[in-house]
């Protein structure tokens, strides 16, 4: 009873405050136009791609769905590549952002080697052709095998994640007689440290260390930053970094590095990441969470213009060779070119929100969790958002909430949700929790293509040995 | 340079406090020892399960590795399931915490039934020779198909998770021409509520609505409470407010359960849930995290006494006639059957600390970053843990960090570390990041049983149909 009071209680509070911020502050939040994603609102048809209705591609492909725009990627992957003339730099698709057989060949296609961090990404790389001189391997746990495997085939390049590596590395080269391409990772001043990377203070003595070893060909500092790359400041600070360290192990070292790693991090300026009042005001009050500025972003084209800009001007000012350039780019050369779709199966009412419970939640949208990510009515694209709709999952645990309130127009059993920006870490953070992974169907212009068939019950148990 | 300065008085102050914590506090706080879970400490094979050497396994199978305690898991279900006299409750596993074949064919070869969320787990109940009278099917998401497979069989029980849900199972219950065992999930004032559960406040009404739609055979009260029962205030808290319930129905519109159905949600006494303080204190003056109290928490045993004699107590002074008594277990019936083991790669010194870098990180191990889940050395148990290491997995970002500090005997490339309790939500949580699944061995005394093959690099690219 005393319980019951308490919670009454504590919804007229939140009742009024939602008033009382109605009536000093909008709740309501911009958000981006779904042209931003060449995606058109048709007036009977719904969301579009090219000539294609997402809602349509349901009733063919079943749901939920994840739909790659190839149009998209390969604009991603030319604003990386350049026209490839030289004088730019040289681009490795971060495999472990969006392991996709189609999408990564695509991306080869248009010139974008393989970064690679396991023994199956090196597999997998190999297996799409990828010629081994453009391919990277990084990454703190590499086998002995794959090691062995990557030395054999002259890999283009093969990342120390840290100093305590290169002696495993050197032993393996030295017995197969093999002298690798090598590169030290080095964590700088901002970004990931950690597990990751040589601390700053102590690459000079890793790279002295690593050039005693014979069977060890040292050619690249590696310095992938970590966390998000939004700003020119905070690009120009890497690069900045990165110049003074490869000075400072020509003039102390004589080492030359032929190869500068910048590794990714680079954001897609239409993923955001809300602060915790934020969401806490979006969860308690009902307020929006506010879209990114993409306007504020950098964009991969102006990445790539500063970073090689300013690696040509030192190079150019210190009269030295200038190394060639590497970049890794994960969540900026393919968040943007995937979507997933979603279908309204139940509606439950619940006070001021309903709760709108969807075949798909966290088990394949992991990242929604802590980013943001636009959500858009397929079918509905052209109603006002007129109600507040807690966006929740299968999944049987509260934590299966991927809006905790997005404003959206009157749903029914049926309609289908869109999440925008699902091309980074969707795929590899998907889990087969009590429903199968979803298909995927690439769209080009009208072409439709079926690249990943969906997850099948046969599947989820194929590697149970014992049955009854 | 400036940031450098700010680090290094970080640092210092730093070390300042966890020089200033050691002397006024200890750092190292309880473990549970080995033979909690029935493990020995050999001396010259280190960690054991019945004869065999935990470190030996991985080289028979491979890292990393799930190992099924055979015995345990018998032993838990037995003290679920009593003599099978009567009297007692009927117990349906929770199909999502572990959906490993064997395990769950274990399970059913011990009286119990399986409870299901989804049309997979019904599929693959019904695979498992599960009787389809032992299955109750709840959740918020039930596709229409599974729905009419479920009705056509007979099922044990249905559950609408809301009441929007009642109206769609009628019709097609109707269409079919039949009348499926049907219950209403409540939520009650403690536990979950948000997508799940008809509101207490509005049960009376979902279950005259529920009755008056004639293609319903309304048996059944549902009520997992979710979060955690760890107590026995807890329990009698939740038992209370059913009984309740159930006297409100009898007596308003004179429904008569024939089935209460009290749902999972009790606790594993050796899972503890350390507070954001305990984890601070944790990460960053290497504090140890507490092992829980087991001797204080609420067993197996005792939950299935408590509830059984409520309830019988209840109906006997009501004069009413004793429903069945459902429960639905979960992690209480799995968490401590199942260890994970798992590989040193490389060991990265950083100061204070060490990385332990292992072959098995969040990819399969999520359950570790939110719980106290206690880590054993395998093969050198019986050093002392003389060392804080933070262990780290093996996929490339800082959020794979399994232990942010966690105090080990003096670790080598190659020694292993188990992570007890790996026996509820590890294997529905895990993902294919980067890396394969593991493997899942079963023990019985001497007996290893292969139960699930390590997921292959083809497996894990099977689904892609365009290859280039």
């Amino acid at each position: 009873m005393l319980g019951a009071l308490k919670y009454y209680l504590k919804q007229g509070l939140k009742q009024g405050l939602r008033r009382a911020s109605d009536t000093f502050a909008s709740r309501t939040a911009r958000q981006l136009p779904p042209g931003y994603w060449g995606l058109a609102a048709h007036p009977q048809r719904g969301l579009t791609l090219g000539n294609v209705a997402l809602h349509e591609l349901l009733e063919r492909h079943g749901s939920p769905l994840l739909v790659l725009d190839i149009q998209a990627l390969k604009r991603n992957a030319r604003q990386f590549v350049g026209d490839g003339t030289g004088g730019g730099l040289e681009v490795f698709y971060s495999y472990k952002t969006n392991p996709v057989a189609f999408s990564l060949s695509t991306l080869h296609q248009q010139g974008v080697g393989a970064e690679v961090i396991s023994a199956y990404e090196l597999w997998l790389a190999l297996r799409l052709g990828v010629p081994a001189d453009r391919i990277v391997y990084n990454g703190p746990v590499k086998s002995e095998a794959s090691m062995r495997d990557a030395i054999a085939r002259d890999i283009g390049l093969i990342t120390a994640n840290h100093a305590e590596e290169l002696d495993g590395l050197a032993r393996i080269a030295a017995e197969m007689g093999k002298r690798p391409r090598t590169g030290i990772r080095v964590s700088m001043s901002q970004g990931w440290s950690g597990q990751f990377g040589v601390p700053a203070g102590e690459a000079l003595q890793a790279f002295s260390r690593a050039r005693s070893l014979a069977s060890l060909d040292v050619r690249a500092l590696h310095a992938h930053r970590g966390g998000m790359i939004g700003s020119e400041a905070e690009l120009t600070a890497l690069v900045t970094e990165v110049l003074g360290l490869s000075d400072l192990l020509a003039d102390r070292l004589g080492i030359e590095l032929s190869i500068l790693d910048f590794g990714g991090s680079l954001g897609t300026p239409s993923v955001g990441y809300p602060t915790a009042t934020q969401r806490r005001l979006n969860r308690t009050l009902l307020r929006d969470l506010p879209a990114p500025d993409v306007t504020a972003a950098l964009g991969i084209e102006r990445y790539v213009s500063i970073l090689t800009m300013m690696v040509g001007e030192h190079f150019a000012r210190v009269s030295r060779p200038r190394p060639r350039i590497f970049v890794e780019p994960g969540r900026s050369m393919t968040s943007n070119t995937q979507l997933l779709l979603t279908t309204v199966h139940a509606l439950k009412g619940a006070g001021d929100r309903t709760y709108a419970i969807m075949d798909g939640g966290i088990n394949i949208a992991e990242p929604t969790r802590g980013e943001y990510h636009q959500l858009l009515a397929v079918n509905r694209i052209n109603e006002p958002p007129s109600r507040v709709y807690t966006v929740v999952g299968p999944i049987c645990t509260p934590a299966d909430t991927l809006y905790p309130a997005a404003r959206l127009p009157e749903l029914s059993v049926g309609d289908s949700l869109c999440i925008m920006d699902a091309g980074a870490y969707f795929v590899p953070f998907a889990t087969s929790f009590s429903y199968p992974q979803p298909a995927i169907v690439a769209l080009d212009g009208d072409r439709e293509i079926l690249v990943r068939r969906a997850e099948q019950f046969e599947d989820m148990a194929a590697r149970d040995i014992v049955r009854v």
